[in-house]
């Protein structure tokens, strides 16, 4: 443990000085060789190929455990990373993870419907937590996993990734601005054709919803951080093909509008179905377009101000990488003691959203929020 | 009379042969000399701008009379056009057109809410008609024109131009093959700021709402006639700033979803805000996007199958002017006895579903058409 206190001592010590920045991902001078110690549970497919990686492009996070029902991936990720054999844990002896001060952060990528049982068990254990997205398959989820963060005295990240790309935080930036007048609409599609129809993603059971809790929550994200307003009302209009075998439990596609205070509507687009990957702000004296928008990688953005339309490249480097930025997000407000960008409540937000919509197109009817 | 009759005679004796192609607006084999004579109603910007322009483009129309309330104008437009002066009408005696033989068709545009008046007189007069969309403020307007035509014997077409126009007739050549697989979405967004507030689109009596009527209709349309189908559904978000001195008696914007037979979703928006212009059908093996997609020029098409994106541009010549392609379709149909693709009966349905968009934006709630 001394390490570990000391790290915190240490970093304590130097108080929030030059760290505020980490709101928004940029460049910070990390304390030398300090970095929080991750233990990522599961390691399915966005774990193993996207995240953990990322671990070499971090300046304040590194990878120490790892958690998995398959005692086969244990020892070749395990060994892949250098994971000591005491820091790889199975399900059943996981909550030992609290006697580990390689680990600072739990990151829970596992089904949906897991994520509220490992988020409150990582908070009991004593650890600070990265929860994927949808936080969980229900607001009720949400509040628990809040308070027991909270009882906890840790903090609690929802995986955003998309608020520390660069193409994103500068849209949100020039959008905040008024860089295109006032908005009016912003439209916002994600979708892919979901293969595979035995796995989780379209078990209700483990997904808790369909296309919307999956990629369509990347719509209803970016409706919301480029307003930077929490919509009053949404209605939905749902299609799902029934005879098709992945759909026999959840939902196929799913359009949505979203009103916000100020006027400002949301058209978002869901769906399992076909690709969508794209973001568009438009005001009344232009737009600002991502096309992909949320992406692993390959952003694109064009801006049009009158009739004067080009493409905006943001500045590369140190910090331009949302994988690694969001890890080192939380390990940024963890040792300054800040509360991340987009926390649980953030992720009790969208939860409640997603609520109304599944309502809305059920009763057919706009659902004041 | 004799050369009216003579036409007629003549081309009806041609029947039907070579003609057929005139629904889709590919070229023809003009009977040499015989265009039909247009009478233009209401000598406003679209009329003297857009359309008195195209005659000489059209190669079975010619325009041969003026109607307007404003002396000044009938004499200016009627120099430049070289219309004689037996073939300039007031509103108060226009109705002696009916023993004008050079008059054919009359095509109507005027503000919405007089359309349905027109059209009325034009078709007891004898004449068959064109009618700029909206084709009236209300489904029952249109119920009376379709019965006031029929009982004329006389074809009535709407003004939907997009239907002639290259890129947009090829878009919906492709959708219908399946050139990008089973279709899951169409988007179309229509809007500009609208400026003069003093101008009649803004007064509710001559308009019969904002921008829906005016220029999201086009979105409407699209979302038609790209998926070939009719809206089983129809829900509506709106929002108008009644503090907007331009928005004190009609609408500013409205995004709203239609849901098709096939479970094809269809977004549409509609601002009076801010520009648009933009359609696109993602089908589950790519898109075709237009964008500009309905402009009076400058369409551009591209189109993704898989990973292949590409700019598509259909052949120019002939039959590639949306403007000359509405106006000759008219003047085919009447030659050949052969209903118009956009006749009365699609303005109708336009206008029963915006009747169901105003409804299910009022009422909060998805209207069943």
């Amino acid at each position: 443990m001394t390490d570990h206190i000391d790290r915190r001592t240490t970093l304590i010590g130097m108080g929030a000085v030059g760290l505020t920045a980490a709101a928004c991902g940029s460049a910070q001078v990390p304390p030398p060789g300090r970095k929080l110690g991750y233990a990522i549970v599961g390691l399915g497919s966005y774990a193993t190929r996207q995240i953990m990686p990322q671990f070499e492009n971090c300046r304040f996070s590194r990878l120490t455990a790892l958690v998995s029902g398959t005692p086969a991936k244990l020892d070749q990720y395990g060994d892949q990373y250098k994971i000591p054999a005491r820091n790889r844990y199975s399900y059943a002896n996981f909550d030992s993870v609290r006697n580990n001060p390689d680990v600072d952060i739990v990151y829970v990528i596992l089904p949906n419907a897991l994520h509220a049982e490992y988020v409150v068990r990582s908070a009991r254990a004593g650890k600070h937590v990265m929860c994927e997205k949808p936080m969980a398959v229900s607001s009720a989820e949400c509040l628990t996993m809040i308070n027991a963060c909270r009882q906890a005295g840790r903090k609690l990240m929802i995986g955003y990734r998309s608020r520390f790309q660069p193409h994103n935080m500068e849209a949100i930036r020039l959008a905040r601005s008024r860089a295109v007048g006032k908005p009016g609409l912003i439209e916002s599609e994600h979708g892919f054709p979901i293969g595979d129809p035995t796995q989780w993603r379209l078990k209700r059971a483990l997904s808790g919803g369909g296309s919307l809790m999956d990629i369509g929550i990347y719509s209803l994200q970016a409706l919301r951080y480029m307003s930077g307003e929490e919509p009053v009302s949404v209605s939905a209009t749902e299609f799902t093909d029934r005879s098709d075998i992945r759909f026999r439990e959840v939902e196929d596609r799913i359009a949505f509008n979203l009103l916000f205070p100020s006027g400002l509507i949301g058209q978002g687009f869901s769906s399992y179905n076909s690709n969508h990957n794209h973001l568009r702000l438009t005001g009344d004296k232009g737009w600002i377009d991502l096309d992909p928008a949320t992406q692993y990688g390959g952003q694109e953005m064009r801006v049009r101000i009158g009739n004067d339309e080009r493409k905006v490249t943001p500045p590369d480097g140190p910090g331009a990488n949302q994988f690694a930025g969001q890890l080192d997000h939380l390990s940024l407000c963890v040792l300054s003691n800040r509360e991340p960008i987009v926390g649980g409540e953030e992720g009790l937000r969208d939860l409640r959203i997603m609520e109304a919509i599944y309502r809305s197109m059920k009763e057919g009817r706009t659902i004041r929020l």
